[in-house]
This record gives C-alpha cells, structure tokens and sequence, in this order.
C-alpha cells in the first residue's frame, strides 16, 4: 500500500484493526488450545491447526463483542477491560465483530491450508456451528429469556447452551479429527467430548455468576440471578449444578478413551473447566 | 427435528428466520444477477452459480440491516418496508445479519457445489470482499464521515465507495470466472466491468439522494444533503456526477469486448444502473 493510500484509510481504519484485536485479546483462548490439542492427538501438525484455532477465536471474539451490545447483554466489562462499544462506541463495536466473523472464514481459505476437501468441510462445519442453527440461534433463544413470562425450562436451558456455547466447544474438540480425515468413532470421541465439556462449562459460569468475585471475574457477576433468568443453578441448586458439571466432566474424559494417555491433556482441561474461578 | 425439540426451539428461533428472509426479499437482486449472468457467459451452468448467488445476496442482506441500526444510518424504511430492528428490535437485527453472513459462508461450502478448490477460492474473495479490506472497512470509512470536522476529498469518497458498494459488486461480477477457472483475460474484464458498475451504481444512489422520490426509493432521501455529508454530488454538482456517471457505463461495457455479443446483457444492466429511479 502506497503512503497516499494508507493516508486515505487512516485513523477510522485503524479503529477497526485495534477494536478487532483488542476484542481477540486476554481470553482464556480455550477454542483454540481445543483445536491445536485435538490436532497433536490427531497426529496433525500445529502448522496446519494454526489457522482453525484462530478462526474459533475469531468467531468467539465476535461473538462476545455483539452480546455485550446495548442492545443485547449491555455490558460494560469484558476480561477485566471496558468492552469494545464502551472503549469505542456502538458502531465500531458492530463492524469490529462482522469483520472479525469474516476474517475467520477468510483463515479458513487460505491457499498454503490443508486440502481443498478439507478447507470445505471446516468453513461449512463452522458455518454450520456459528449460525442461526448453532451458535447465533442459541443467542436468540438466551436473549428472548428476559422477555418470556415463564423461565425456561432445564431442557430450554441445554438447549440454549447447545447452541450459544456448545456448537464452538464441538467444533474445535472435533477439528483436530477433521484435518486428519480420521475415522468417525476419532470424530465421535471428540465430539462426545465436546458436548460435555461445553455443557459443564455453562454449568460452571452459573456457579461463578453466584458464587464468583467480580474483580477474578473482569466482568459483572450475579446478573442472571437479578434478571430473574433460569440457568442451571436455579433449576438444580448450587450443589446439584456442581454434582452435574463434575458428572459431565467424568463423561467428557472417558468419552477420549480410544486415544489413551494422548487424551490426558485434554482431560485435564476438563477438569479445570470446574476449578476455574473466572 | 422431533415435535419436541421444535417446541423448545419455537418461537424465538422463528423470529430469527423470519427476520433473515425478510431482510432477503423484496430487492433488485443485483448481485445474484450479475453471479448468474457472469457464469452463463463463462459458460458455467446456473445450478453451480446459485450458491454464490445467494451466498452474495445474504451478504448484502447482513450488510443492510446492520447499517439501518439506530448507531449507523439509523434508518426506518427499507425496500419501502419497516427495517428489521423496527419491525421486530435491535438484537434481533443484530443477530439476523450475524447469521445471514455465516448463512452466505456455509452456502459456498456444500458437498454438491463445484470442485474445493474453486470453492476454497470463492470463500477467501468473498471474505477479503466483505471484510475489514472490503465491505466492513467501507462501511466504517462512511460513518465516521460524520464526525470529521473536514468533509471527505473525491478521493476519499471513492475510497469509501471501493470497500461499501464496489467489493461485493466486483465479486460478483468476477464469480462467474473464478466458477470456470477461466484465464485472468476474463477474470480481468469483468473485475474492471464490475469496479466501473460499481462506482457507477454509488454515484447514481447519491444523484437519487437529491433528485429522487422518496416513495419510489422505499427509503428516506436527501439524508446526506441533510447531514452535510460529502458525495459524488456535492463534490461534482449534479451535471458532474451524471456526467462521470455515463463515462463509468460507457466504460463497463467496453470493458466486456473480448466477450463481445455475450457481454449484452451486462451491458445493459450498466446502463440501468444510470436510468433507474430507485
């Protein structure tokens, strides 16, 4: 780009290039260590698992910044920081997030990628994970809760979770078998592993909503219990929610069986899904 | 779907179909013309070109609902109807755009569409075209335009012009080549028919902004006159703009000569373009 050129684009381009990365740092990054250990266990090469770790972070991050929204979540805080329309503003929060879920469709096809097959079967299974069947359905189905006369019930409550948190958790766990073009019960595995993880992790942010510290937290706790809004914990108590999660994350580690000890890191991310404290 | 499950789903994931086919219906369908007239004069059959041509209209779909939310062009009328974050509310047109863009994604990677690498090729341009390089950096570029204290230069206009309006055009137009796997002869023709159209097209939308009827347009005119907002228009007066216009179509069609009487029917959607009164 010529220096003219760059002159042109500046600074409202580089609002959206900071908001952008802004929004993808100082997470956990849990989808993505997910991909790249389903990948090692899959005897993939972290080269080729590079760009669907990034591509789940991505979709994440824009995730996050649309739920945060005014006109969603309203929150103020995110990982400890101001979220990105309370640092920029709400526009800049809306294309920072569309930008971001195309920049992960764009990682996804990139020429030194793996096989053309391959590259189509992760663009349409993320596709499929993050839109109005899985991840932005399940968000829907959450934000219309504060509207309805009845809370949900627990089987609306997995069903929310099934798409809002789930649908991602799966696709990176089962990534690292697609890029290999393994078997299906490889596939299955990671899938079931997946399934529980992601389940057990929503259990476990209904515990850290009532039971977590704000300032652990970076970001506002007890809010679901102020709205009224079911959740896991409301429907199974404290100790049942917590019995639930450590049930889940038991099926989630002997759901990786077939991979023996290769599993171990992944089993031990399962577990600390139900220590964490933020 | 089981009865059962469908009733957990029911109704909020029915607001958020209906809100995307909406936001799809009722326009001039542009884009998916030029995909399906770009494969037919590449001799691509129009089953392979449907995909791409629904995958660019969902873009554009996303596109217009995000930009009418009350913190962009804060709009009412589209297509002469209500805007989605009227008729139904703003995180519902959030989310309707979040999942038409994963909806045009997934399109372009189904298991009966053209070889992989042809697909793999029209994800990463469709994403370079609606990302923070193309659609989304346009977009940004424009809405900041209102609180410059300086108006934007011709160059910057057309600078906004190239990422809002023109990336998705050329993609279009250029889609029919990239299906063929035809030489970069064609690719280029097209790409320097649809940059002309484009430009063409934004310059007509700001002439319309002055001279058209609001009723015809099914949208609000005079909006940038009213906001101060430099366009083609302001910067060229309006003898000026219709003038650059012309040129622009005149343009676009000779750039389709190496296709000669099979480029017809693109050139007289040029010169519609230039004629249209909404």
């Amino acid at each position: 780009m010529t220096a003219a050129k760059r002159d042109v684009l500046a600074p409202h381009q580089d609002d959206l290039a900071s908001a952008m990365s802004y929004a993808l740092s100082g997470g956990k990054a849990l989808r993505a260590f997910l991909v790249l250990e389903s990948a090692r266990m899959n005897r993939v090469g972290s080269g080729a698992a590079l760009a669907p770790a990034l591509a789940i972070e991505c979709i994440h991050a824009y995730s996050l910044i649309h739920d945060d929204l005014p006109c969603m979540d309203d929150d103020d805080l995110r990982r400890g920081q101001p979220t990105v329309h309370r640092k920029w503003n709400e526009h800049t929060a809306v294309l920072a997030g569309d930008a971001l879920q195309t920049l992960a469709f764009w990682l996804l096809a990139q020429p030194e990628g793996p096989d053309p097959t391959t590259q189509v079967a992760l663009v349409r299974s993320l596709a499929r994970a993050a839109g109005h069947h899985g991840m932005v359905g399940g968000q829907m189905m959450d934000i219309s809760a504060e509207t309805r006369k009845t809370p949900y019930s627990l089987e609306q409550i997995k069903q929310v979770q099934h798409g809002k948190t789930g649908a991602l958790i799966r696709w990176a766990a089962t990534s690292g078998a697609v890029l290999a073009q393994a078997d299906t019960a490889a596939w299955q595995a990671l899938d079931r592993y997946g399934a529980c993880l992601g389940l057990a992790f929503q259990i476990w942010d209904d515990v850290l909503d009532i039971e977590g510290d704000a300032q652990a937290m970076g970001k506002a706790v007890g809010k679901d219990a102020d709205r009224g809004k079911a959740t896991f914990v409301s429907h199974l108590g404290l100790a049942g929610a917590k019995e639930y999660a450590a049930d889940l994350v038991k099926q989630a580690c002997s759901a990786l069986d077939i991979y023996q000890e290769q599993g171990d890191c992944l089993r031990e991310a399962a577990r600390f899904v139900i220590s964490r404290v933020s």
